[in-house]
C-alpha cells in the first residue's frame, strides 16, 4: 500500500498528536500511533487516557488499510525527512518511509495493539473556535497544578444556550471569561487544565464542534478530533465569594502594573508568598517589597475611584501577576476592604474577563 | 557615596560576572560581587576558584571606595531595573539603587568577605581576539565532558613565537586549530574546557593581552580580566595519532553531510553508540544505520580520490556531526583505512581546522 504526502502537513499532525501519545508508559500499546489508510485520506491516532486525538491528513492513497507505530520514532524521523513530499509504502510488518535521497525503514505492529478509540459520528453543539481558545487561555492560569483537591486542577466549561464561561481556581485566584454566545449544549464540566492545554494547540479559525456523552466532551476541529475525559466533583460556588461592595478602586495599564510589582517582588522573601504590599492613596499607587537582601519601592500614577479612602493591602506578587497577564490595555483593580478580602481585575479593553485574587493576611 | 551608569553597561558587565560567580557555595565569600568605586569607573570582580573575572566599567563616581554583595541578587535587580541610568547610592552597610520610578535598598557586605583577587599590571603577549575565539570555538567540543582523565577536559594551547594552536582530544576524536600567528609567549598550556567557554563570552573585537604566571593564564580584553587556573598533567602526543597516509578521500558540503547523518542516524542504536556505517564507491557515499525500530539510507553525491579503492567503515554519528559543525562549506574527508584507524576532515574553506574521528571497531 501506497500514501503520498506533504510533508509539511503530515510533521504538524504529528506534533500535535506524539504530545499526547506517551513516548513510554507501563501500557506498551499507549505508546502506539495508529495509522488508517483511506481513500484520499492519512488518519492518525492515539491517546494517553486523558485524551484521545485524531488527525485526519488529506493524501494521495492508493488501498485501505490499518497499522501501528511506536509514535516517537515516527515523529523523529518524520521532522528530520529532506524533501517536501513523503512516500510511505506500507506492509503487514514494515513501513517504508522516502523523502528526496532518505529511505527508512520502520517496524509495524498491529494495528489491535493500539487503544481503541471512538469518536461520535455527529456534534449537537458548536462554538467559534477563537472565542473557546481565548476563553480558556484566559483563564487556565489560576487552576492548580498539584497537592490541591482534583476540582481545583480543572477548568469549569458553563455550556448554556445563550452564554459559555470558563472558569478556573485554586481557593486563593479565580479567573472567569464570559462569552454572551451560546454551545447548543446545557451543561456544566470541568475539563483538567493539562487536557485544556491540548484543545488549544489544534484551536485555529473557524467553528469547533461540540459533543457531550459518556463522561467526556468531544471536539472536532480543522481535522482534529479530540476526546477530553472529564473530572467528577463539585466545582466550588465561586460566585458567592466575589464580592458586591468596593470601596476603592484604580485605572492603569496592565502591564505598567505587572512590571512595577514584578520588579519590586525581587526583594520579597519566597518562603513567604513572594509578599509585596500595595498602598492606595490621594491617586498614587506605592508598591514595596521587603526581604532578607533589602527592601524596594516603586510608585505609580492611577486614575483612583473613592479618594476619601486609603487602601492598604499584600499580596503573593506572582497571583497579582497572573492576574493581570490576560489583559492587554488599562484594567480597573477594585479593592473590596482591609485584609484577606478579595480584590477584583477587569480588562477594560475587554470586559468578558475577570480576575480575582485574594490578599494575604497580613495580622 | 553617588556613582551614575548606564543600566545597559552595567546589565552586559554583570551577566558575564554573575554567570561565573556561583550563586551558592559553602564557602559564603565565593558567592560574593566585590564592588570598587574609583574615579569615573566602577570595578566589579568575582570568582569560581577556576576564573577569576573583573569588568570595569565607566561611570559618574564620586568618591571611592570598596563594597561586596550578593551577586546574583544584584544581577536579577539589575535586569529588571525600567529607566536607561541606575544610580547608587551607597554607605558602609546599603545601596541604594535608583532608575525610574523604582528604587531599592539591599544590603552590602564588607568587602573584605570576598575573595581577594589579584590581577596582572602589564601582559607580556596579545594576540587578535577573533582568532583567538575562533580557534577555541572551533575545538572545545572534542574535549571530554566527565569521566575521563583530567587533561581530556581541557582544551591545550599551544602558545608560540610564531604560532598558536588549540587542541582538544577525549581520546576518540580530536580537533585542532593552527594559527600562523604568534602571541609573544611560548609555552603549552591546558585550560579547563568550562573556563574556555567564560573566556568565548568576552572576546569581541581588537587585541586580548595575554600573560602567564603562577598557574594561571591571564587575559585582558575590553574591559574584561580574566584568570583562568590552569590544569596539571601532560596532554596526550596528538600529532603521533594523525595517520600519514589515507588510500581514500571525499569531497562535499559539511552541511550536506552533517544533515545526511542527523537523518540517518535515527535509526542508530544509541546503546550501540550511535552507529552509522559510511561505504563510498564510485563517487558515492552511502550512509546506513539499523536498530530496534528499523532501519534507514540515504545516498550522496561526493567528488572521491582513490576511485580505485572503497571504504566501509562504521562511526558514533554524534562524533561525526560534532566534527562537521565548524566547517561552513566544502570538507575534505580522508580515510586511512579499514576498521579502526582515523579519518580526518579538513575544512576547505579554512584550512586552520582540523578533526580527526576514530571509527568504530566493527569485528
Amino acid at each position: 500500500m501506497r500514501v503520498l504526502v506533504s510533508k509539511k502537513s503530515l510533521a504538524d499532525a504529528l506534533a500535535r498528536v506524539e504530545r499526547i501519545v506517551p513516548s513510554r508508559s507501563s501500557n506498551p500499546g499507549l505508546s502506539l500511533l495508529r495509522i488508517d489508510v483511506q481513500d484520499d485520506a492519512l488518519v492518525l491516532s492515539g491517546s494517553n487516557m486523558d485524551v484521545d486525538i485524531r488527525a485526519r491528513l488529506t493524501a494521495d492513497a492508493r488501498g485501505s488499510g490499518s497499522f501501528a507505530v511506536t509514535a516517537h520514532v515516527f515523529g523523529q524521523i518524520v521532522r528530520a525527512l529532506p524533501g517536501e513530499d513523503v512516500t510511505m509504502e506500507l506492509t503487514e510488518s514494515e513501513m517504508q518511509i522516502s523523502s528526496g535521497n532518505y529511505t527508512t525503514k520502520l517496524q509495524l505492529v498491529a494495528a489491535s495493539s493500539a487503544p481503541v478509540l471512538v469518536f461520535p459520528e455527529s456534534h449537537a453543539g458548536s462554538i467559534d473556535a477563537r472565542l473557546l481558545s481565548r476563553a480558556l487561555s484566559a483563564v487556565k492560569y489560576a487552576a492548580a497544578v498539584a497537592d490541591f483537591q482534583a476540582v481545583f486542577r480543572g477548568v469549569k466549561l458553563e455550556l448554556g444556550e445563550t452564554r459559555t464561561r470558563a472558569v478556573a481556581t485554586d481557593g486563593f485566584r479565580l479567573a472567569y471569561y464570559h462569552l454572551e454566545a451560546g454551545t447548543g449544549l446545557e451543561a456544566d464540566v470541568i475539563v483538567p487544565a493539562r487536557s485544556v492545554d491540548e484543545l488549544l494547540r489544534v484551536l485555529d479559525d473557524g467553528e469547533v464542534a461540540l459533543h457531550l456523552d459518556a463522561g467526556q466532551l468531544s471536539v472536532e476541529h480543522g481535522g482534529y478530533s479530540l476526546n477530553l475525559k472529564l473530572m467528577d466533583g463539585t466545582f466550588p460556588d465561586y460566585e458567592r465569594v466575589i464580592p458586591a461592595n468596593y470601596p476603592v478602586s484604580i485605572t492603569l495599564p496592565a502591564l505598567s502594573l505587572a512590571e512595577a510589582v514584578s520588579r519590586v517582588a525581587l526583594m520579597a522573601d519566597k518562603s513567604a508568598n513572594n509578599r509585596v504590599d500595595l498602598f492606595v492613596k490621594d491617586g498614587q499607587l506605592q508598591i514595596t517589597a521587603e526581604g532578607s537582601f533589602g527592601r524596594s519601592q516603586e510608585a505609580i500614577d492611577v486614575t483612583q475611584e473613592g479618594t476619601d479612602s486609603e487602601i492598604q493591602l499584600a499580596y503573593n506578587s506572582k497571583y497579582l501577576i497572573d492576574a493581570l497577564t490576560p489583559a492587554a490595555g488599562d484594567i480597573r483593580v477594585r479593592f473590596s476592604g482591609i485584609n484577606a478580602s478579595p480584590s477584583v481585575v477587569n480588562d477594560l479593553g475587554d470586559p468578558a474577563y475577570l480576575a480575582m485574587v485574594v490578599p494575604l493576611r497580613t495580622s
